[in-house]
């Protein structure tokens, strides 16, 4: 008999629930029993021991089902080696509850923090296994992520929306789309939507390339203009300010978030009305997309067979095409993030899009 | 033969094209011969004498695309009695217009402000058929207008994505519904998605009635609250300010919005986590929802029944299951409004959702 | 304390859950004290004395669900006076059932079908309150069904992706409709998708009419023709036809449905290629739609709101846009029809649709 | 100046508008003069010479819409070298028609039949550049066709709208996916959808296995069971036949489809009820999905790459998420089918879904 425990954490997306039902299920076909405690709300479960044995039927019709059955939250990895407020040692106490339970291994599904405390997790000798969720797909170690696509899918759709009210309305307008770090959700959404402009973290732009941009399209008679914009967008001078003089000028900034600060600067320079729309963290829930659920469902299943053949210290990823165990010491603390150069990239810009470089 | 003119004027939404679509199919099944001049960019394009003479063709597939092949604008009513910049004056540039091109009639498709404008026109003497467009379905005199349906459509879309996520993180979470003066929207909305609370311009809330919703509900196990909150959602205190007051309090506001304010004094009154999405102008865009398209569409056509008969002055509306015409003058200048005792209010709190009243 | 019994019976249809979340709901909030007793698929639960005892939980959650948590089946109506297989009376197994349990009243959703036996329990001295579902929205007594709206969005969506491959191929295409007595669901989902020509039971068709408006479209340039077809379009000397030679003459044929047969006529008689698409079962599932996720929740309250008062022997209808108490015994065994005289028919003729008439 | 011409044949799909319009942006954004000839409907327009000249604004607001704005039309292969009706040598009048236009090159948007002509007008000296588009995602040398994603989208639609009346009527229910030849399809939208079985071309199934597993699902208490079933799906009996034989069988065979033909088996070997739906064409129709819309748009991009830089003979495909220029003679006539041994079929069996083998 095996003894699995499972936990999400980090800011939920799409799939999680069809990933952990592929794990679950490629188990209970196996014909190995196995026993599934679900340890609540991310890290926090596990450090107090707080958790639900599932059964296989907690596990049926969720495929298509957002968010995660088991609760999340965010625990930053800064903060893991610190005691609580109660003065517990929280990596301590995961390894107590880890042993208590007599745990074989444990799944973790989570993003880049999430793997940064995995790692140390399997340092401290726990059997860990790890599926890539983010709908940012910036994780080291796999070209895909499952959360990324239905994440497109609904920020493609807002740019639907907005394109049509655009065109009524001869304005200029700005979706914020999520992305504090790297640009995959934005660049990809910005396509499919038929953005014009598309700014990124990874290719800081320059407000007068933007202006110029628009000003183009009024030449050749478009009378709107689409912008997908991802939430930690950069301009050019910003770019040059270290991290910490980045930080302290956005706390002083008098806009929401770097979309009002564009759509000021734009409206300024050029007269013209400009809106923002901020779908937000609609593009985290929702029913996964298809694309998804079957790749979820894949990785799952995978996970299911490495624990199987008691393989541990890896995560599940997905290159060229393959389904891969990626070492976590190989993912933790690396970022995938959107080259200047790629091919992607280039293409966009054969299509006429603007970054704003 | 007849010579119609069209123009779509203010915020635009779903079912615009759909709707003029109805009506030139009836003229041009008739057998009547017409021509259709259409005005560009609302009200505009009347004053300046701004039209494209359209064909059957430019009508054709246009049932199921958002937004106004015409383009829209707003003209305040309220600034269209003053001369343009220009020292124009507006209102008789649309008659000079209007007679220089022998019109019939000109159709005129518009929520509020736009009917007080052709009501006016009606009175200068032109010969004016309207239909009612507004995502707020705020119009007198009708019981439906097109947009609604597909607006609440969205902002359920937005509601179901917002659930998941916060069931996920037992969050408390804000989605900001479009109405700064009404809230059907957002009430139907809220209904849909399952908000747990809804605040509405119509039924000012108490935040302490709010917070004690959302603890009702910690106390029964649930652990995440969802509110529809409308742009135009208003606390009992600031009912009581007059207009003047209330619009400059909101100035200095230091919220982007009322929903940000709830948010805040949620957050700081209960410690809890909240977070707000506001799905904007998605609300307007994309493809007609099928209830707007199969209602639009019979609008048009009996608006083109009464271009046919000559029967001019006259908003066609929805009442009591009937599609009836309206005389303008009866429409101009009213709003319809959520009552407070409304049956369908009623409902909802039968339902166990509180509007913080 | 009351003791509810609650049943679905009949074809499954969107917002069977949201209406039964709705009584539900409106119960628990009353501070009254319930027992809700859910009969599993349909009338036979409630015949042999299956049930399930369900708790406020129960009913979280599936506002948005599709199908119905108790299981439905169909029960003929017909059958219900006769003995089963066992012998065993059904209407005293029922009767019985509802006294041993000591229930105050029995809530019942359905259709036609199920509104007969549910009026002959009434008959028979059980506090029967039912709720009208049926995505045919023939239901005499109210103006609207809840899984109306939902169907026809389905039905549409599949008119819309036949949209752009028939224009792409230029043929004629023919989308099958679910409706074998009634045309509603053909008729709005016709009117939304953009149907040339809508064939429903209550207006027979005249193939060379049908033709007739085929060649015309080809006439004014338009490549492809598209028809929705209900399940129980008729032809003109089909309807002379008494029921019993018709029934008989359909198990002859050798075509799968109606739609394949008016095909093949096409076929035969313009030389042009036709295709069928039959959307089937799928328009009765899937979440329900906004409207009807409201409507539905609606007419719940308003049932438990009866409950509440004990008054017994209605359905919970909607007309005129109230919503209203009708007696039983005035729904049972009637049908709401199209009239081939309806306003919605003479607009959708306005807009240039065939009805083949 | 170069003069491009462009078609689009055989069975349409989705995001063959965003290809040619990727196509168009690279060339116009070249700054190279281009003159864009558009032949409608397929090869068809080659042969005869039916062509509209083509601006950028023709290719404006298309990335999103369905269908192909040049028609499509099936010409088969290997009927390309026999004389029309009039007597018309088919190849020469193509390359009459080329020449006569003096084109530069040929964009030719198709699948596997299609391919096989394009290498044919290759061979005889036509500059020719492909664009794999099929939602069969059969063709060779690409591990990705554009129309596949939006095709799976619509097919998992399907059964998620199945799911739920299965569910309630505790059915057997058959989703008939297209794919006469290749399983990609059925097996991506059965993985997505949670079908319980999946049938395909590339793994004949037994009837007995299949019914097994539908008794073990009863058994597990599951009271319904789904199959995703291919067109083209082949019973091991079946699968011994010659293809003339078989082709033979199928004619005479009392059933419309395969699917039918499996439902009546299960239904008469078990006795339970066993339903059919057959989305069909809806699986080609409608808007893109965002996947499709960013992909086809990458191709299309890099086809006017090529054509700038004068390479031609290519198809641009997709392999190891690198977009590859492949030579046509590679892909013509091969097909790119599902592997009985293939990772995902072995991730699916994990999952527990049986193929009945």
């Amino acid at each position: 008999m095996k003894r699995i425990g499972m936990l999400t954490s980090g800011g939920d997306c799409q799939a999680l629930n069809a990933a952990m039902r592929g794990v679950v299920k490629c188990l209970s076909c196996s014909g190995e029993k196995v026993e599934i405690y679900g340890f609540l709300d991310g890290y926090r479960g596990l450090i107090y021991g707080n958790y639900r044995m599932l059964s296989g039927e907690d596990f049926s019709g969720i495929l298509t089902k957002g968010g995660t059955i088991l609760g999340t939250s965010r625990t930053p990895f800064k903060l893991i080696r610190q005691p609580d407020e109660n003065g517990i040692d929280k990596v301590e106490a995961m390894k107590k509850n880890y042993n208590k339970l007599k745990l074989d291994c444990i799944v973790i599904l989570g993003g880049n923090g999430t793997h940064k405390t995995a790692n140390l997790l399997r340092e401290e000798g726990l059997n860990v296994v790890t599926l890539p969720k983010t709908i940012d797909n910036d994780l080291w170690g796999t070209d895909m992520t499952f959360g990324f696509q239905s994440a497109v899918d609904i920020a493609t759709d807002a740019i639907d929306c907005i394109h049509t009210t655009a065109a009524s309305h001869g304005r200029v307008f700005i979706v914020e789309v999520m992305g504090h770090k790297v640009g995959w959700l934005t660049l990809n959404a910005g396509m499919a939507g038929g953005a014009d402009i598309i700014l990124i973290p990874e290719i800081p732009y320059d407000i007068d390339k933007v202006i110029e941009a628009i000003e183009a399209r009024d030449k050749r008679g478009c009378r709107f203009t689409i912008l997908a914009v991802a939430e930690g967008a950069i301009s050019k001078e910003d770019a040059k300010l270290s991290k910490k003089e980045y930080k302290e000028k956005l706390k002083k900034s008098p806009y929401p978030s770097v979309s009002y600060e564009v759509a000021a600067k734009i409206q300024e320079k050029t007269g013209r009305e400009v809106r923002v729309t901020v779908p937000g963290h609609t593009q985290r829930g929702g029913s996964p997309c298809p694309y998804d659920r079957v790749f979820a469902s894949r990785l799952g299943s995978e996970a299911g067979k490495l624990i199987l053949k008691g393989e541990y210290g890896f995560m599940v990823g997905y290159r060229n095409r393959e389904i891969v165990k990626v070492p976590l010491e190989e993912v933790a603390g690396k970022l995938k993030m959107v080259s200047p150069d790629a091919t992607i990239v280039k293409e966009a810009k054969m299509l006429g899009i603007s970054f704003g470089d």
